[in-house]
């Protein structure tokens, strides 16, 4: 493989010493870049565009061509693997995603495979695959998948909820059943996880979207204990490197201790954790990445590089921090104050990183 | 003023010793009864029940003949504040509430008064003062307000929002603007609450439902500061009683100690945190009350008594707790397993008080 020009992302993953604090924005390739709206309409839905391998590679660099982002991440949903598993995803027109058959009874779930990746989700391998070609070592290529309670949020309700009632009343009234499910899923996420890092992807990233809807011990039982399992189940090292996982749970920043002894390498934070206050709580066990409210995107860039700095000084000198939103980029985002966040980050860190 | 029959509430309130651990839910007064369907229905839309004095009294009093509940809660909408500034409150078909005229510049912002409760919520004092006589004595009556925060989110955006990005971006650009918004907000909720206490609430509560939406230093500067004058300004006495405040933060979680320092006599908790963890940070500053995830209401009788075997259980021994879900009760739970949840903590308790 070609060798890597920049490696802040891999470094600050981590803990090891960097020069700046390495930047990336979730959702980064998006609705808010006109070249992405672009490449969209070329490619018709979203999830053709998913599925299109040279498009789908396309929208993946095009951020990297406007900013000097330092880490890539593979273009694609969090909810392929249920495709896979036969559900039928399709995207309501303003209703985000949905199935066609959704999966609410011991028949249904019994009834589901644990999806063998290489076959059944080769689209996503070649896509991987011809993005670290086409990145040519310029930055990191970060795989992902949605957390096995969040896929079964989506799989049991049918789509997005507001009050996770269907998913929840298995997971109360039926617990063994909900643990089959996730157990499935934990298999194939491994699998998916671990095809994606064969294919070329050099950190995965597994995105836990619902995990904060769960109560406490809801949370341990039903979202952790299975991001465990993936974790045990992956590739620690690939191509003689370690391949760093960020477990990103949104609105999970009453539970860091507990992530931070998942076996990840870093926990991603939404922003409404202090990171800092985070930065005390776990230590040194891992990184950190995060935790600008997407939010701040559309104030001025004045205030959005106060923010940055603010962000910066909260973490506080040294390593292990990689800079992100605390959750994805938003459409109606000005892709120039999108910009001025990531000159922020590279402009106003150097000083926390010195004499390391 | 008639003596009170059942103070089990307002005792855990101050963490005095009860008998049993008293309970109630958020949105006792809802949809899910059949009694309030059909009251509803007379008095036409939602709004036009919470301006009806005798309706808005016969609804606020039904779940109390279905079940032994501990506390009445007045029947209103969080926005009636807003509404008596002149914003224009109505409720869209399935889109929630709405005002005609949002407040999104200076002039708007500079244009609003101060409400004189007395006079320009006199329709919410008349129920408060109907319903106390009402109840006779049975039990506490809470008087509620929405926080300055929430309220601006509302007056802001318009209604309901999914980013909050026209309040947040006003705060983040406009920070002067922002505190004059909220700083008028916090006089009149504090008036409101006042003119409540007056009129015959025991306790007030405090409803912050989108605070959890800021970052931690956000919440600090734009909701929080304002919940603190609010009960700097309240009685703390009436009528020869203490008039207990509770705080309650949807999503508060990670900011429990802040909260517990801000005055108030409790801290409402939703279901994302653990009790008993809770009360180990906050200590004996404040009682605690929740925090079943109302969802749970849709599981089986059996598994209803679990949960809240399992909190009582985390919270542990001694007086300062008081029941409730972790947010308000939904439309489509069956009446009877709200009966289960009641009788549940009342029948489980006893052994949490025991030898106080």
């Amino acid at each position: 493989m070609t060798e890597l020009k920049n490696d802040r992302f891999l470094r600050a993953l981590q803990r090891q010493p960097v020069d700046v604090t390495p930047v990336w924005m979730m959702r980064q390739a998006g609705r808010y870049l006109p070249e992405y709206r672009a490449t969209r309409q070329r490619a018709g839905d979203f999830l053709s565009l998913c599925k299109n391998t040279p498009l789908a590679c396309e929208v993946t660099l095009q951020p990297l061509e406007r900013y000097p982002l330092d880490a890539a991440i593979l273009f694609s949903d969090i909810l392929t693997v249920p495709d896979a598993m036969g559900l039928g995803l399709y995207f309501a027109e303003g209703e985000g995603p949905r199935f066609r058959r959704p999966v609410q009874d011991a028949a249904a779930v019994e009834a589901l495979e644990v999806v063998n990746s290489k076959q059944d989700l080769s689209y996503v391998m070649d896509a991987v695959s011809l993005i670290r070609r086409e990145l040519n070592g310029r930055v990191p290529l970060i795989g992902f998948s949605g957390s096995p309670w969040t896929l079964a949020t989506y799989m049991v309700e049918g789509g997005s909820s507001k009050d996770f009632r269907r998913v929840k009343t298995m997971a109360y009234d039926q617990p063994g059943l909900m643990h089959l499910l996730l157990e499935k899923l934990a298999l194939s996420v491994t699998d998916y996880l671990n095809s994606q890092i064969e294919a070329g992807a050099q950190v995965v990233q597994i995105f836990d979207t619902w995990g904060g809807a769960l109560s406490a011990a809801g949370y341990l039982e039903f979202s952790l204990a299975y991001m465990k399992k993936i974790i045990d189940g992956l590739h620690s090292e690939y191509d003689g490197r370690p391949v760093p996982v960020i477990v990103f749970t949104k609105q999970g920043g009453q539970w860091l201790e507990a992530i931070a002894d998942s076996g990840c390498s870093t926990v991603g934070l939404d922003w409404t954790t202090d990171i800092g206050q985070a930065r005390a709580r776990v230590g040194d066990r891992v990184a950190l990445q995060g935790n600008m409210d997407p939010t701040m995107l559309y104030a001025s860039p004045q205030r959005i590089r106060q923010e940055v700095g603010a962000i910066l000084e909260s973490f506080g000198s040294g390593p292990g921090h990689i800079f992100n939103l605390g959750h994805g980029i938003t459409p109606e985002v000005d892709p120039e104050h999108a910009g001025v966040f990531i000159e922020a980050v590279h402009e106003l860190s150097p000083p926390y990183h010195a004499a390391q």
